[in-house]
């Protein structure tokens, strides 16, 4: 590692330290989806909540079609139909049989179903061409979810499934730590809103965009902001923010040179933001800390457009994880034979941009390493990971690569 | 496969038919993240859009400081400073320097930019401690994207690099797929709302929830209904939401019994919905077809929990791609050792929820394998597939393992 700089992994550290979990808040179930539980989910009752038919057929005392058979069929008569749904308290005579629909209660005394199919499907005398098995498409009260029973655990981050379980045992709302609040604050006077025409010396900006697309796609909400190269201005963008979010990063003005670097010069009074050198490329320049009373934390990425984002990646999805009370996600790693030679710079980690191809084994590096070069970065699906001490790999090389998320 | 059944594969087929892509539509930057675009998108102009400083430092003519050493620097007077997004159109006299800052627009006749290190750092006569080689911290007009260039193809998923490349290149929005517009409908008398008190013979609705969130994970947009077991309310949602949404998807009454197959009798009229029995469990009864003027299609899944969700997984993704014009998204496929021996119907194939240890290389089936059962489907990470030959499996063989989404 290059001597000054600080190690992926120390930096990852301090982003973690700086970061508090959310308050959790009880939200409505589908409100609460992509959402991360924030105490165990239990289960007031059993469920399914009573003993219940698995198809369509008839409810029966098994021990009544016991020496059933085709030559000499067992007829019952049918008092009754139970759909799903009805909620009459009914007793099953011995005797009889009532037609009964999946999913509808079963009555009292019955003890099995029998399909349709092995019966003469009438709907007054009905004749049993085979026995049943006691318990036959019977599902019984509390087979899936014991009464009292975790449903889930605390920690679990609510998908369809989980939702699907929580609406099934009759929580209509769940305490959870919400989709963390994000505001991106891209900064720089170059930078131009995309559609605008584009004067000299300018570019159209893309970190915001991409930054409030990420968050977005890994389950924050997040608002842009764009300020350009004036401290004052950028610090009370920040400060606003810093009380109506949950998390504030910005992108540019964290370079190690001059007076232009506006998001240090702007924080330059705050000591609770560090400002260091990452022995990474790209992505260099970084800054963690907290603003405003709430000591909201604030990660400052750097301005190039595959520096912003590959920081990201390594320090702003586990800063939204930490923020819902997560340990970080593991970005899917694998090793590839490398298709073609790579180069990095020594003491710091690469990490390149390619294309993996996870049947063949390969990795394929872009020729278009720049940290501007976002064409390359549009096309890649995973970035091909070189140690701090290897200033080159060879094409045939085994490499470790991580999958974007 | 058993007989009067059709295969996962028959009915999928049948599903992809049913669908046409959606109208593409032109939409903001922001609001296509996760949507598809219709069309290559290219870029207007080059990208970098001037040749431009990579770093803080000083824009010379290569040629002044050849000779420089550290013990003979050569002295360069300071005419200028460009900060990014100056727009002056400046030229470099020859045995001038100017400092320019990172992304700025590099002066005329200028050709490299020297690191602030290799120099005294003056802001009047700047010393150069060694010579620069040409194009040294420069990039280069068009070095990330030529004018006129292919920037993303057609059929490109717009995540947040991608987004990031269109802003760059000065589209402020896209011509695509949009997120498709998807009406749940869950159907049954015995349903409640989650959160609400139940009465005998009801279950909470879940089917409705996890259907919803499920599409909304795979980037629909989706609106919860539910209708009880009359078949002119269903058939009223049904064509209601055809005239609304992009796809239907329906949760119970398609089971191959009787009069309360709701959703079967609510389109029993309809010749273009096509009901059929799957060879594959969890999820046998299965429909699809279009429905409404529009020729909305139509799935129309099982009610059990399981049985739907699984349903969604084979058929609903894939159909929610085909609307944006893609082929189905591949679920992650692997091999795995199972922990414990699995049952599986002869004649079907069967998705068995279960834990996969891609680490470990083994695969837990949970013992709860009904499709009633959400608790080990809430659980689970992955469904073991079990061929229609195959009535069992014992601890220790390879089975095959589909992650879930």
């Amino acid at each position: 590692m290059t001597s000054g700089m600080d190690s992926v992994e120390t930096h990852l550290a301090e982003v973690l330290a700086a970061i508090r979990p959310l308050q959790p808040a009880r939200l409505d179930l589908a409100a609460a989806e992509g959402a991360v539980l924030a105490e165990a989910a239990t289960a007031a009752g059993p469920l399914p909540p009573f003993d219940n038919a698995s198809m369509d057929g008839y409810a029966v005392h098994a021990s009544d079609v016991a020496v059933a058979s085709a030559d000499a069929p067992v007829t019952l008569p049918l008092t009754d139909q139970i759909p799903a749904g009805d909620g009459r308290a009914l007793t099953l005579a011995p005797g009889t049989c009532v037609r009964i629909m999946t999913g509808a209660l079963l009555p009292g005394g019955a003890d099995a179903v029998v399909p349709v199919e092995w019966t003469n499907g009438s709907r007054e005398r009905v004749l049993f061409y085979q026995p049943v098995p006691k318990g036959n498409a019977v599902r019984r009260q509390g087979d899936d979810v014991t009464a009292g029973a975790e449903l889930l655990p605390a920690g679990t981050r609510l998908g369809p499934a989980q939702i699907a379980l929580l609406a099934a045992s009759g929580h209509g709302s769940a305490l959870v730590r919400a989709a963390p609040r994000v505001a991106v604050i891209g900064t720089g006077n170059e930078l131009s809103e995309p559609g605008s025409p584009l004067s000299p010396g300018r570019i159209w900006d893309s970190n915001s965009y991409m930054l409030a697309a990420a968050v977005r796609k890994a389950g924050g909400v997040a608002e842009r902001h764009r300020v350009g190269d004036d401290p004052s201005a950028v610090l009370a963008v920040i400060e606003e923010q810093a009380a109506a979010a949950d998390l504030l990063i910005t992108s540019g003005g964290v370079s190690m040179g001059g007076e232009h670097d506006v998001v240090k010069a702007a924080l330059s009074g705050h000591a609770a933001v560090t400002f260091r050198k990452v022995a990474m490329q790209p992505g260099m320049p970084q800054g963690i800390g907290a603003v405003g009373d709430g000591l909201t934390p604030i990660l400052t990425l750097p301005g190039n457009p595959v520096s912003a984002f590959v920081s990201f990646c390594l320090f702003g999805l586990p800063a939204l994880d930490a923020l819902v009370g997560l340990p970080p996600r593991a970005l899917r790693r694998t090793r590839a034979e490398l298709t073609a030679p790579v180069r990095s710079p020594e003491g710091k980690r690469s990490y390149l941009r390619g294309v993996l191809d996870e049947r063949a084994g390969t990795v394929a590096p872009f020729t278009g390493q720049g940290s501007h070069q976002l064409g390359a970065l549009a096309l890649a699906n995973a970035l091909i990971v070189v140690p701090e001490p290897v200033v080159s790999m060879e094409a045939g090389e085994a490499a470790d690569v991580m999958s974007l998320p």
